[in-house]
């Protein structure tokens, strides 16, 4: 079974500050023509950081879905940039933490049927509080919080935690947990 | 700190079959103006289903990111439908399979940052395969496989998985074998 689709015809919607939309019709394999609503976005890189058994996350209010958000430190891969060093640079800028290392975790597509928004997760070993301000954004308002896990399962479990990479990096967290008593 | 953003101003762009592209002017907690691109999109609801230890897949193409993906079977939750209801219909329409019953496991904002859509996993029990063809929906081909856990998470590593959900569903599933091991 062949599965390609082909592009007819593709026409640029908006060309935003973060997203890009573009409507495009293509050819299915059976020959049939269909619609894709595609949302171009950049690349976003984010840091799972614990430090005496406390995890540090980020807290900031997501206006799609009208709440306030506790997330992996995160931010986008600009072009050219290697994700790592992303992770790295964002680490910083909204925690002021750096870590001496970042061992790569996992990637994932948030949702490849509308986007192509890739993720990728670092795990930080050796982090340190740097004496520096956070440089944030200035269209972003952060706040940097720790929570051992029973608190942070609970934040997710009442919804203030509910983004796919935070979610995931909680599982995560249990698994590596369950790992460590049996040594 | 407060972190609550006004809406001042909002301006639908386009309206498709699956998305809804808007750009809203908002007002910061401390005064300061900015723009949010917003993709309103349907929640959808996914499948984390084993049989014979082996997990059910859909294979699909996936425009936006121009490569096959392999995908816990999954479909949008239609207005007014429960997840739960919509994840049983897409099993069913997907795979051919039923399941007696599905139990939540987790739930998701793919990416709070530009869209508001929510991801519901449920796990089957007790599932059976049901002698009906595959009702597919008319612009989507897809096919059926079942792969082990090891062909699974090979099939993650050389990127034929790559989506949250599936990416998820297989660290989920690594952790379900822990504890079985243990009993």
């Amino acid at each position: 079974m062949r599965f390609e689709e082909k592009t007819l015809e593709s026409k640029k919607i908006y060309t935003g500050n973060i997203t890009e939309y573009e409507v495009q019709t293509v050819e299915l394999p059976n020959g049939e023509k269909a619609t894709r609503e595609i949302v171009w976005h950049n690349d976003a890189a984010a840091v799972l950081a614990i430090e005496d058994g406390k995890m540090i996350f980020v807290k900031q209010y997501r206006k799609p879905i009208e709440k306030i958000s506790v997330e992996l430190p995160c931010g986008l891969v600009e072009e050219n940039e290697k994700p790592i060093d992303a992770a790295n640079r964002e680490f910083e800028e909204e925690t002021g933490y750096t870590a001496k290392k970042l061992n790569f975790v996992t990637s994932f597509y948030n949702s490849p049927g509308f986007t192509n928004e890739k993720l990728y997760i670092y795990e930080a070993t050796e982090i340190e509080k740097v004496n520096q301000p956070l440089e944030q954004d200035p269209d972003e308002m952060i706040e940097v919080l720790k929570l051992n896990f029973e608190d942070a399962w609970d934040f997710m479990k009442q919804g203030y935690i509910s983004d796919s990479k935070t979610v995931f990096a909680l599982y995560y967290w249990q698994q590596k947990k369950v790992g460590e008593q049996d040594v």
